[in-house]
């Protein structure tokens, strides 16, 4: 234990919480009642657009909750600038609006300062958070649970599986079916399960020949696209890889000309109406000459990928992402390894972000 | 003019239409009598949401276009998600939508796509774009012409500053202050022609010092965060660099990081509300040993920047951001020809992206 920088090695306390992920995931499953009454309260709100804010590993399951409430009920939903409102306060009518907001420590503070102000402003402000005791939960109208228990290792991984989880039960509630997606939880818990081990050992073949890479893209679509953005960030912020999340036709509007066989491209591709511009775009990835890992339900379906790490079908597509970010979680923990770096603490960030 | 790629050397069409940005927006200015008509159709409809969708430099303008609604007639903007309409076939309702596309070309095939079934469901539909004979003219309810003449460099630059300016008028207009942003809009010519041919000088000189460098982050925040987008994908396309873009206080949720004396940061300090929070993250940056180029009309104010590119202020602070992309416009010419590249004709795009 010499050395080290806590009671643990380089990296174990984020392996331990990634591998923890299926007893977190069912912790959240039992907080129904709490669930049942924040969607019965958005639908009697019937609002015109759903509001999601948070920032790092929170802003991208934002990105996953736009396809969470667009899917399941048909509403509208986007990732509001919090700026527009704590920066520059905008004049923008909040009174039809749901404000949801992610953190998982629940002290972020232009978060915090962003549903104060929906709040005062009419909107029905709802904080999701593994602080329920947090400033964030005392700001809001009513308080989701991650119930992940305390993630030590500063890089997110079981809170973000269990926000995803939180977004799609209550954007499935507000669609009069928060029983099925809670079922279908439940299932991808014992899907992650059984796959958690054998990708472990996958992942650690393909990180060694990844450990001098310098930057990488992150590309994925549609309900897929809030993977991309969390993948891609940890792997910046656990193995110092520049990682860019993009979506599968933003890489041909520009990016693709960065492209080269020092730059390999990280794929997520699941079956769904978008795997055809994925498959598009990882042939152009192939054709520029880079590298391409492919993982995702559909992994095997691209062609000519270097390396391929599958998981398993969600019992509905709308839950993929929650088993297709496990293989990039692991990636990243893996590389962290390979290049001596420790993933559990980088340099320069703290687990509660107090920065503006 | 042999070996060559055309009849003009590498580079020289996208510089020559970086210097002709004062006349395209001086001719955009002509077209009154289109953007008034559009400003009342939109108050007209009194939009829940203003969609905004684009890719690539068209989509950075679109996050410019969240702040120009927001601030000026005070509406909820959101760079909508294509694919949601588009793969998903999602059932939103888009009735009381305003839906603005963005697109040079008036080609992008997605973006069309999702024009035709906006309009079918309701919304309405304006195209702005450079290409009034295109099939994305077609499809809208109306066209807000670019004007800026034709674009031959692949990498977007006066048609991208076009769309900011049609962003701002349309925008000012839906807030009966249409007259008053062409205004400032004339003076913003009137400063960009004297600023270009200094800011030219200066930026070759700092071009020279990145040319060996593979990896940059942009950071902007609030209005000027659609900038610090549009000149990352400037370096990505035009000069191989992995730029990527971030806000002031994405930097701080992981990224940060990565940083190293090898990993240069452009910072956009624009003097606003949320200058602060850029001054804070610059200071950051510093203090992880990275090098900083400052730019915007703050520059600077940011203590420790090595290298300094101040640009004049606008005369409203909305405004700003038609000023600030212009050095980083500038840089990407520079540094693409710094390393041997032609910044006209990137690798593997075209004009036209056709990919979806």
């Amino acid at each position: 234990m010499s050395g080290g920088t806590g009671p643990h090695g380089p990296g174990e306390l984020f392996l331990g919480e990634i591998r923890e992920q299926p007893e977190a995931l069912r912790r959240l499953l039992d907080r129904e009642a709490d669930f049942e009454a924040v969607s019965a309260a958005m639908r009697e709100r019937r609002p015109s657009v759903v509001r999601l804010v948070g920032h790092g590993s929170s802003d991208a399951a934002a990105s996953y909750g736009v396809y969470a409430f667009g899917l399941l009920p048909g509403w509208t939903a986007m990732r509001d600038s919090i700026s527009l409102t704590v920066y520059y306060d905008a004049k923008l009518d909040l009174s039809d609006s749901v404000v949801i907001a992610l953190s998982q420590s629940g002290e972020t503070p232009d978060v915090v300062e962003y549903v104060e102000r929906a709040r005062e402003k009419g909107a029905l402000t709802v904080a999701v958070t593994n602080g329920t005791e947090s400033s964030l939960a005392d700001a809001a109208d009513a308080t989701l649970p991650l119930a992940a228990g305390p993630e030590r290792a500063v890089a997110a991984s079981k809170t973000f599986l269990n926000t995803l989880a939180a977004l799609a039960w209550v954007a499935g509630g507000a669609a009069g079916r928060g029983s099925e997606i809670a079922a279908g939880l439940h299932r991808v818990a014992a899907q992650l399960s059984e796959a958690l081990e054998p990708l472990e050992q996958a992942v650690a073949n393909v990180a060694m020949v990844f450990a001098y890479v310098g930057r990488m893209y992150v590309i994925g679509r549609g309900i897929e696209f809030g993977t991309a953005r969390e993948v891609a960030l940890k792997l910046t912020e656990t193995c110092r890889v520049a990682a860019e999340p993009l979506t599968a036709t933003d890489l041909a509007h520009g990016p693709i000309a960065a492209l080269d066989s020092m730059f390999p491209v990280w794929t997520i591709a699941s079956r769904d109406q978008s795997l055809p511009a994925v498959l598009d775009a990882a042939a152009r990835v192939i054709e520029a000459g880079a590298t391409v890992v492919a993982s995702g339900n559909a992994a095997l379906e691209i062609e000519g990928a270097a390396h391929v790490l599958p998981v398993p079908e969600a019992p509905l597509p709308v839950l993929s992402p929650l088993l297709s970010v496990v293989p990039g979680q692991l990636f990243a923990g893996a590389l962290a390894h390979a290049k001596g770096l420790d993933a559990d603490y980088p340099v320069g960030l703290s687990k509660v972000t107090r920065a503006r």
